[in-house]
């Protein structure tokens, strides 16, 4: 194994040009709308990328937009090798804050400029990604962009119409040429590797007192929708014992999924989503909509956990005469980074935070595409709280300084180990 | 104790009159509403009303309308005693069916007429009443006229509007005076006892293969709308030991309630309605809003399993760091009939079937009104499936009439018993 004795070396920049790009960013925001809102397809959101593109070009890259939308920089390498790519993207949700992506792209530009600084040259060339459009937006589609790049974009979404206005006309509006979305923009093998730092977006790092976290991977999901049938009866005149009562058939099926989720290591579950019909205080509950998920690194401990799940809801529903129905049943597989490309994330890591964890992404990002096409990896920085996709979304000066120097010695060290 | 022999052997009516009636009055509807909709103050209501009045007076009965609205029928006795009354409602919820209420007033009316057929003279003055708008109505006020002839109206309440129509004009309009209700109508001992005919609307007699029950009162109600506010993370970020899962300790709560009320003899407990604030799949729910409701006959019972599921509520939000807020807290006290009337129904029904049930009504009826000022009792028969407030309510005409006969031979019983 390389010791990366250079990228492990690499001084800690002082972290104030990306403070202020931040800031700067920030100011690009829709009108009337909550906290840092800057949505795809704004016109605030791709002001704040015609400011980007030029902070780009000031820091010596050449950046144009792919046929996805994506605003790429790149600087050249001094052998004939594959790209790195680095980025995340601009785009918030409504009421976003101001971290969740933007510390991705803006971090990946002072890594730019930090190498100039330094009189740095890598063997590979360097791409600077601001993919388009990440979030969940109204057309109902997140990662436009990076699912673009990687083929994984259906033609068949350009006809989704906003205001009078289809997708594909709102991505060539951002630069992009949709004709052009036909399989991946780089093929397998076309680029070396990408790193994407983020916030977290959860509390582990935070409740551990930890500063920077290897991504394992990205969670799958295996979310169902369940329908339970009971029979509203009168709550004063029907016995305890004659009742078909669906809410508390629910019940048993929320407090099941809660513990079955404990028990499975790095596992969630939630029932995020119930409706009760017809919902009034003197009628025993007729029905229960709901919907359930878990998210697992393994997929095999999704599948397990979803079947255990079924068996006993079945079970708890049959016990009390009240119909279970899957109305609905999506599932998205996991997606783990290459496990030396964790391990080259994670020494770079302890070597600014000895005690640096390695945690999977609960939430879905950008990099979730990229892993289809390139060895893909991610780094993460806390969260304030573990808030996120709200105004008080917040990390320390300290922690995103950290994050920066962890992604420009994680490229250093990928230079080195790839080449 | 009286052996009640002529009562007991009073023939039983073919029923064939009673269920001719309960057909006519079903053909008073509102226009354009589901099953058989006469709501309280609306015209076909009102036109309900004056066919019964004919068709009270065509039985011998003098009628008029009193203060509250209530429609009083009276046949005279033969002693200077204090009458006896008997009857129920005949206004029915929006999609009602055709027994909730119009059974007792109908089947009390065939009592007279019976009667009259057989030559018999009571004692005591009987009154056959139709209480004016038990139902909840839009008013947002039920048992109006039962509460007006108890003294349990409140004049405040005159004052409601409803398309641009005050509560005190629509009694008015049902013929009643609101100005004349100061205190009850019918003094502490003006009344000799009071009886209701009524379907069970619940499941236990038709689950247990019996025609009638007397019922020993009705149950007293306890209704708290709780507030459960936890933390509405991110659903993928969150890991289980870091979340405070409103839903989750809501689950709880439901099961609690659902286990205590199973333990307690004829206690019910339901949570009927629960809202989930953000209710989105992907965020652990951060609030719930629910209504529990517990029922019983006995009031200690009442109080003591709120007060054990308080303190399990208040043990398992506190454990998961949820916070727990009684937003509302409503109480109405059992309603328990006199040991010697429910006996003296009994051994009536009794004699109609031998293994008649003796029950506690779990739902609210004029009963619990008329009970504050005089001597007070129901007679249950079977709703088919438990069904009511919904235009699939039924009960077999031999159930109809066997109510019928019941009530008539009740009426006989307390004429010898009070006389």
């Amino acid at each position: 194994m390389p010791d990366y004795g250079a990228a492990l070396s690499l001084p800690i920049p002082t972290g104030e040009r990306l403070l202020a790009d931040l800031e700067q960013l920030a100011t690009f925001v829709e009108p009337d709308t909550p906290g840092w809102t800057r949505r795809f397809p704004s016109p605030a959101y791709l002001a704040g990328r015609v400011w980007l593109q030029a902070a780009m070009q000031h820091a010596g890259l050449t950046p144009r937009i792919d046929a996805a939308g994506n605003l790429l920089g790149t600087r050249r390498g001094t052998a004939d090798l594959p790209p790195i790519l680095i980025g995340s993207h601009t785009d918030t949700v409504l009421g976003g804050g101001r971290y969740d992506g933007t510390l991705g792209v803006l971090a990946a530009l002072e890594v730019v400029r930090c190498f100039n600084d330094a009189g740095i040259t890598l063997r590979h060339p360097l791409i600077v990604a601001d993919f388009l459009a990440e979030e969940a937006n109204a057309y109902g589609i997140s990662c436009v962009g990076s699912r673009g790049l990687a083929g994984t974009f259906q033609s068949a979404w350009l006809a989704r119409t906003l205001d009078g206005v289809t997708l594909e006309r709102a991505i060539q509006a951002a630069g992009g040429d949709p004709a052009g979305l036909i399989g991946p923009l780089y093929a397998p093998g076309a680029l070396a590797a990408c790193l994407e730092l983020h916030i977290e977006q959860g509390p582990v790092l935070a409740q551990a007192g930890r500063s920077l976290a290897a991504v394992s991977g990205i969670v799958g999901i295996q979310r169902g929708t369940l329908r339970l049938r009971g029979q509203p009866d009168h709550a004063g005149t029907t016995p305890m014992a004659m009742r078909h009562d669906a809410l508390a058939a629910a019940a048993v099926l929320i407090t099941t999924l809660e513990q079955l989720c404990h028990a499975g290591p790095q596992t969630v579950g939630t029932i995020g989503r119930l409706e009760v019909q017809p919902n009034q205080s003197n009628v025993v509950p007729g029905e229960v909509l709901l919907t359930a998920e878990i998210r697992s690194l393994n997929p095999a401990v999704l599948a397990q956990v979803w079947q255990q799940f079924w068996a006993r809801a079945t079970a708890a529903t049959a016990q009390r005469g009240v119909t279970l129905e899957l109305v609905a049943l999506t599932s998205s597989p996991p997606v783990t980074s290459p496990a030396w490309l964790v391990e080259l994330v994670h020494r770079v890591c302890c070597s600014l935070d000895e005690g640096a964890l390695v945690l999977p992404s609960g939430a879905g990002h950008d990099s979730s595409q990229l892993a289809q096409i390139a060895p893909t990896a991610m780094i993460f920085v806390p969260s304030a709280g573990g808030r996120s996709h709200c105004p008080d979304e917040d990390t320390a000066p300290h922690h995103l300084r950290l994050g920066g120097a962890a992604l420009a010695r994680a490229v250093l060290a990928l230079d080195e180990a790839l080449a």
